[in-house]
């Protein structure tokens, strides 16, 4: 199913004259509305593949119907979401969950939707059937070289489905750790991943990027072996100019000041990708911007201020996912409302003030830093995400869209009430 | 120095077309416009006396020039921040700081400012000059009841002090607990406490209220005899209808949900009062809405259901203060930026299309709820605050009014750079 | 299987030298070693039927082969155990993974192996195939009347269940809450919630207790409608005497005091039981003692002290159980090191000089405080509870029993290696 | 003051034959005794100066009376700790607050109590009087180059008192951050650091070692320039080979895993020193051990396996000091008891079977790998702990010592009941 572009035209023909008043209002407020619409039309958002069905916790998974049942279904629901809002053009891909048997049928499928590949994931953190070893007891931290070995190998074989498909990036993330005290030599865990991740590195094409993903916990409860930005940035520096560090809002200690992080990852030129999500306690994987939009406007007003500094570009030269996965929402609402909230907190950045900014932290003037950064939080730009979505053909309220045209049901009829898409 | 009225038109002069531009837009995107304005009139947050200086931590203060020196240069101070923004028209004292030598006087002088005095606030935490006992194992849990009756007494020194002045509540704020396990025998500590609270609930006036402020921890480390809701609670059902449970935003452990905690008291009927700020990791009392302000957000969006549940009157069937103290700005305008942000959310929350979301809940609708929430939040207000600001006499940008006539100047110059305010 | 005694006998015999060595040099520094020893063979903690198998994360389990296949599979599990420690003479079931289709033959069972039935645990966080109704928004809480009553009836049918078997309380653990901020009125969900329990509350026989487990988060990851004990107490204390909070020791925000917790409940009459496990980040669900054995002690030394105030026996008038549940180790062995460990702390608790530490208390001598309950969990009283066992016909080192004796390769022998029982 | 040896001996002498009895009972259990006796005689933990007062809190401070005056009583204070348990040979002065006026008489002073200079702390977290530059907003992060230039020669002044005392280290603890969002950037801030603290650097003696502690927050409450051991580490990195990380046990976000950090900067060389305490909620600087002793051993586990890897010697090649601080307890009593948890944690570390450990680990028998730390952290080591102290010619109990000879009573007696020590 592949959306009829009369009717989205229709749709924003409906709401064409309430968006024009907004967007009039907004656009006087703001400076250059041109080229930060330009900016919003480029930033591009991956969806991750497993982000399609409900996901679920250890203590249950209710999953809401119609969920793709395979990769090309996969791909349907993405091109889907980036048919309404344009700022969905790529898809993350699971191995083994997403295995492309016919990568060239898989590549077409995808153009037709507008579809990118971005990086690949590998999956070391569950057995699959007929798996020679367990991870039981860790991957590429194991004691047992055959272990890592046959981590290695999937890294390896994970890249080669991502070339096929025109990926440039490899996303490593390792549930590795432990459950206990004495469980690991930490050191000797270190090291194993260290030169496991070595091997990886070295198959890796010229071109691609390698990111090393950190975690806190979950589903290890008392070390996790690539647990903060501090390692994750020791290996990514010993791994070579390939690898970057890779950050996932919700893998965070309590009360972590991410926005640092990420200006002190640009700063040594190794932040590579990131993950976005929301929580509240944990790795809750909640929709992004639902419980703490402020803290990611801050995120984003580093990374604005952090790639500008480096002239990087802000759609191309990091990767960009969402991340989430809960059991409470029609996971295709969920991810426009996550692309939506990430889509209003950069334009939001973009607004900040710059040079007064660097005036007033020049100043120690605190009172005013704040208040710029207010000032932009504070404006409600949803007029120019809109705006911008309208230009490049989506349309002016993706989620009512969805839900005036019943896609879910639509979905269902097709799919069946009890398809579940892989994932957690 | 009281603001002279015409300096404020001639602000208000200067930037009311811009204002009006805005105020025209927004008021035209919400409903009923005027009702909402009256409430935002109404509304006041009461300053507490400590504010008035830079506050500082147990590493140190850095006072920054021109702080009141006694209890009339507060008052002076406070009537200056509400001639400008017309939201803080209260006082709360704390006693021994803030002793009222001359009550009548006292009163002329507030009431020359259009401040009233709200609840009165006793100090068993720290040992003063020639004081018979010492707290420093506590005060109402003190295991040696002529300690006990000392912290009592005090209470109902501070409640006479509060009659004199016209205040209607007392807030009591225990610092007991313990630093290590063994120090206390945890049910004798709130045994000792809740005849404590009795003892000073017997001497309240009928028409007072006495709040019991709960706090996680510090400055006790290992335990606290007030230490959550849950504890508060138990003592406010114990002692009576004129007891109720206080919330300062900054005294829960991390990651707690206290929009959920102030919905369930307002349901009890024991939700009594507010202290405002922000924080991050602990008690951090910084400028209310600088870190979280989306969960300012969720706590008006319950204070104004469960308080519009009852039949309560958000204007004054709730203790408002705020309770901020920092090191690095210029106090008053802290203060100014906390009123805004109140304001601010207090509208948004105002905003809040209760009738839907009700519908939405009833449905298990969760992504509309969130949109609905979300629509408030995401909506620009301040020309609403502004503009009630502007009806009521206040300025159009208190802070901005605050530079241009360079009044922590004057008061530097009439109180000198080293004048230093009671507090923390 | 049921183990033989000689064989038990036999270990014993070998370790026995070594143990009167230990024993005597411990029995010869404590006091009134007999009436210990008579605690500690008292003591019972109940298995749950769930911590037999493996568990799990969301990420994936990884089974350890000969696992339970069934409720008589379970209790035999028990009933090895508790043939090698005689400190878990009881089985707690959860409905519906242990529907006894045949009570007088399972009753048969359990007296065989010594063993009682404990608390019955309803599940009303999964949906079961057939289930009229979802829990996806909830059970007791749910806006539906219908899923409510679902819920209600499937609780009493529990209580049905236990009835037969001899058990004398219900536990309920409620997953109940919401996952993003405006999906519930708290207010509402308190209140169904608390019709909910009241109906099941009439349906509970006169001599059975009702347990309500709180939880501070997860599955839910914005609010639990049971998410403290400020909120338990206040369900038990609106249902009745016969409803108690259960205190689950992963189940709080960081860094909370448990302890305190634990000493106002008891205070108040209303502590019912107690799930034992630990953890470093949240409900980690960990062995026994393994992360923070202290915070254990503190914990029973709170029990002991709290219990001894009321007269309440430690044996029987607080319902204990372990409720830990992980990935890698073999969950026979961790509950004998569960076990192991609340002997243990339970043995220390019972050291404390309670008449000194309440003479330090009302001095306000913290250093001594301090140093008394040092003393005892300092003490190394391993041969104290091992002489419990002995004398009661346990094994001197069940954990090296059950090694040497191969009984994990025995059950996977008789049950597979890919058996999985039925749980998280 | 110096401690009468002949009072010592007295007090031996009537405890010994029970300490014999112990001590004869875990010699015959534990492998190599001696050697274990002569770490425990090596090992020495400095006392800072500032600990030998009460602490404080921003709400009070609570001063027991006897404190030291000066540098001497101070020297005075901590030799008679060493006289008593001979573990705490070393003090760290802190300037401003010590500054020897005498240094040679100050060094003939401490040797005659057999004391060390250890580490020499700056102080660029306070304006002292006098001071040309604030530290308001910072010192060596300061946007201006004369403020970093002021804390800079500070530094190199305090490198300069510790020459003439024979001190071979200096701990820079930064207390630079910010309070607001906004108010620094986050790279100008590391990049002014790590500049000031190269120029500290090149002032450096070659035999000397620069230790760079981070923390999390406080006084800073939303960034902090130095914040965690990934930030320490970047720096200690860029500065060179004299440069470490300081871990101190209070500096970390919730539930931080500090011993896997340890093995890590153990891993990477660059570990130079450690801070002991111990807290519940955030960096509360209360007595060692006493909130969480079975993390403080995996710490020390962590230590001795990784200094062992290396090669280095206990007891010298790490900088080991303690830095509590509270309002409760004698500060001498409070630091008897810490060095005594220090000792028996240190003890039980050396116990562990590491070819054992080694062995389970290489097995992925996480049980066993429990069994084997439990094994060494039950087991109760006091009585060799008090064997080493009794060999070396101290007190087999201190803290009763100190209680028997009204040690406190003398003090004030001499000192007055008002003295207050510099500190916090």
């Amino acid at each position: 199913m592949q959306l009829d572009k009369s009717a989205i035209e229709a749709h924003n023909e409906y709401l064409i004259k309430d968006h024009e008043r907004r967007f009039n209002y907004i656009a006087a407020e703001v400076q250059d509305v041109e080229a930060l619409l330009q900016k919003l039309i480029d930033f591009q958002v991956a969806i991750p593949s497993w982000a399609l069905g409900t996901g679920g916790t250890r203590f249950g998974r209710f999953p809401g119907g119609g969920e793709p049942r395979n990769l090309e279904e996969k791909i349907e629901d993405i091109g889907l979401l980036h048919a309404l809002n344009n700022s969905s053009g790529a898809i993350s891909l699971h191995i083994p969950w997403d295995i492309p048997e016919n990568a060239t049928h898989i590549k077409a499928l995808a153009a037709q939707h507008g579809l990118q590949f971005d990086a690949m994931n590998s999956n070391t953190f569950q057995d699959q059937p007929g798996q020679a070893f367990s991870y039981k007891y860790g991957s590429m931290q194991h004691v047992n070289k055959a272990v890592r070995q046959q981590a290695i190998d999937h890294n390896i074989e994970v890249i080669k489905y991502g070339l096929d498909l025109g990926s440039t990036s490899l996303t490593v993330w390792l549930s590795d750790g432990s459950c206990f005290p004495g469980q690991l030599n930490f050191r000797n865990a270190f090291q194993n991943t260290l030169e496991s991740l070595q091997q990886v590195y070295s198959a890796l094409p010229d071109d691609w990027k390698m990111f090393v993903e950190y975690k806190a916990f979950e589903p290890n409860f008392y070390s996790t072996t690539v647990g903060d930005w501090g390692q994750s940035l020791l290996y990514a520096s010993k791994l070579g100019s390939k690898a970057y560090t890779l950050v996932d809002l919700g893998h965070h200690l309590p009360n972590a000041n991410i926005e640092q992080i990420v200006a002190l990852l640009l700063m040594e030129g190794k932040l590579g990708g990131f993950h976005f999500n929301d929580s509240k306690y944990g790795d809750d994987d909640l929709t992004v911007g639902s419980i703490k939009p402020y803290q990611l406007f801050l995120i984003f007003n580093e990374l604005v201020e952090g790639m500008d500094a480096r002239g990087m570009k802000h759609a191309t030269d990091l990767g960009w996912m969402i991340d989430a996965s809960h059991n409470v929402k029609d996971p295709l609402e969920d991810l426009l409302q996550s692309v939506e909230a990430i889509m209003i907190t950069y334009a939001q950045a973009l607004l900040v003030d710059r040079k007064k900014l660097a005036e007033a932290q020049l100043n120690n003037d605190v009172v005013t830093a704040q208040e710029i950064l207010q000032q932009a939080f504070r404006t409600d730009v949803r007029a120019l995400v809109a705006a911008a979505r309208l230009r490049s053909g989506g349309a002016l309220n993706p989620l009512a869209f969805y839900r005036q045209h019943d896609i879910r049901a639509g979905l269902i009829n097709r799919r069946g009430s009890k398809s579940m898409a892989t994932g957690l």
